[in-house]
């Protein structure tokens, strides 16, 4: 039995205790949070230490650390923090920052002798593995990433930000028919708006001037004024019965030539009902790989590119071969 | 940049050799054929040996034979000659023989200091990488794998065997609504006819009992029985005219469930003008995976699910990571 450590005990963490529950090789023995006293509650079976307590009662003995907080304020510093005692995998999503936290995480956990997968997870992740396959395996092509239909946590922050908002939810809704368009063979450049459009679903107080919440909205720099939004006021009863799901998904197209015009189009694509629980069972998985790849002598930072795909799963490679290649 | 020689010049051949045209690490530098004199007048910049001639001029340098016959007669005999003397890459696909195949090409291989990547194309090789990368992000899903719409060589061939047959062409025709089924998050065992059809053309003898072609082509034992199969009667010109390109394509689908009942659909799916000129860019990229494999100290049989994605790519970690993941 692998033995897996949950660290920050959100939606995330909570998926992965669902996932460990899924599999019969990996168990949860230990969870890292900063409000030990609250998760007790919640989870009897298992030890809670704070989040800064690396130093265990004898008896806990942890191969793998999975981080859940968040990639802005958390990840950063628990992935070093972690990386120093234990094998970790996180889901560090900030596109831009990843090759220098990958830098970090592969220069500690080389020094302190442990292996590390980074940025796991749908996207990154999944959606990163099929953007290198579909390069690979069509040079010269053209990918296009499109997400949605699907929450966008910090663009709702965003919205929640505006004076006279009292809650938001924001969702990215993915052009069906840019999506077609490549689908029938088309390779356009698509400017940020014709992929993608914006939904926002608002709670404003009571008397708030709606036409100037909608305008500081549309007109967000960074956020929102790239896209075409659109803002619709529900009421507080609404928001709590009708979004309260995190669904996600979206698809990854490459579409290349090859010879002298035959089209080959590649498409991947995830329809997620809980956006948390599917990236917290890719973290399960890659708990999995990070404990083989220790296992087997390699130390330092991974991405999901970076080790044999077979190692993510339960099934031995004998196995694989006979029922799933 | 990489030596790659190509061990069989028909359409996958061919197709190897416009993939690596289409890249700037790689280079064709020898074609093995059994008929060295045709092949010398369709490529006249390159040098064409025998297939068995394995003691190549001084000046030769192969770092990876690309073995590009078929998977019934060729590569089970090829495989293991080439792979004693070269790294080697093919798309060897009867699936029930695979892990036999493995077997005698990894002890070979070891032996005599070589990397071999088997069973590398779409299905095998991607296909198998997106089951096995379902399997283990879902334990417990069910996955089902789609076919078409293409040519099957193997149908086609069966069909053009009955008596008053001039030519046959086979297409396996996804069920759509099969497909439906499990987009919209159902979970049905399917039957084999529940899943594909399968549609023959047909070009018959003047005079030929149509009637009797067609009963022998459905009633056909592990080709045609078990699917709903129709044929179609054609004209010599309109097989010639309409049916000599090689489209084909499928998906893979995996679904299941995360935390309580969060339903969660993977998708992998392409449709392809020209199948082997796909399978042949996959070989391609497989080739500079191989010659790394090997440049690092692996030595053995590998497949699509042994090693890591990154190595396929022409791009180095670091670019990936700043640009793909």
């Amino acid at each position: 039995m692998i033995k897996v450590a949950i660290a920050g005990y959100g939606n995330i963490g909570r998926g992965v205790r669902g996932a460990l529950e899924r599999v019969t090789d990996m168990e949860l023995v230990a969870v890292f949070t900063r409000r030990p006293e609250q998760v007790k509650k919640e989870i009897e079976d298992t030890p809670v230490f704070h989040s800064e307590s690396y130093s265990l009662p004898g008896d806990t003995q942890i191969d793998v650390v999975i981080l859940c907080g968040g990639s802005k304020e958390d990840i950063p510093v628990q992935g070093p923090a972690f990386a120093r005692v234990f094998n970790t995998v996180d889901s560090f999503d900030t596109h831009a920052d990843i090759p220098g936290y990958f830098q970090r995480m592969d220069s500690i956990a080389r020094e302190y002798g442990h292996a590390s997968i980074i940025s796991a997870g749908w996207d990154p992740g999944i959606f990163s593995l099929e953007r290198v396959l579909g390069d690979a395996f069509l040079p010269g092509s053209k990918g296009y990433t499109f997400w949605g239909r699907g929450v966008s946590q910090g663009h709702s922050d965003a919205a929640r930000k505006v004076k006279g908002v009292v809650d938001a939810r924001q969702y990215t809704i993915p052009i069906e028919g840019a999506i077609q368009q490549v689908r029938s063979g088309g390779t356009p450049d698509f400017s940020r708006k014709e992929m993608h459009k914006r939904l926002v679903y608002i709670v404003a107080e009571d008397g708030a001037d709606r036409e100037e919440i909608t305008r500081e909205i549309v007109e967000m720099p960074n956020y929102y004024a790239e896209y075409d939004t659109e803002v619709i006021f529900i009421s507080r009863e609404e928001m709590e019965t009708e979004h309260v799901a995190f669904p996600h998904g979206g698809f990854v197209l490459t579409s290349g030539l090859t010879g002298t015009s035959s089209r080959q189009i590649l498409e991947y694509k995830c329809q997620l009902d809980s956006n948390p629980e599917f990236t917290a069972s890719i973290l399960a998985a890659c708990a999995r790989a990070a404990f083989r790849l220790h296992g087997t002598g390699y130390r330092g930072a991974f991405t999901i590119l970076d080790f044999p795909p077979g190692l993510l799963s339960p099934h031995s490679s004998d196995s694989l071969r006979s029922r799933f290649v």
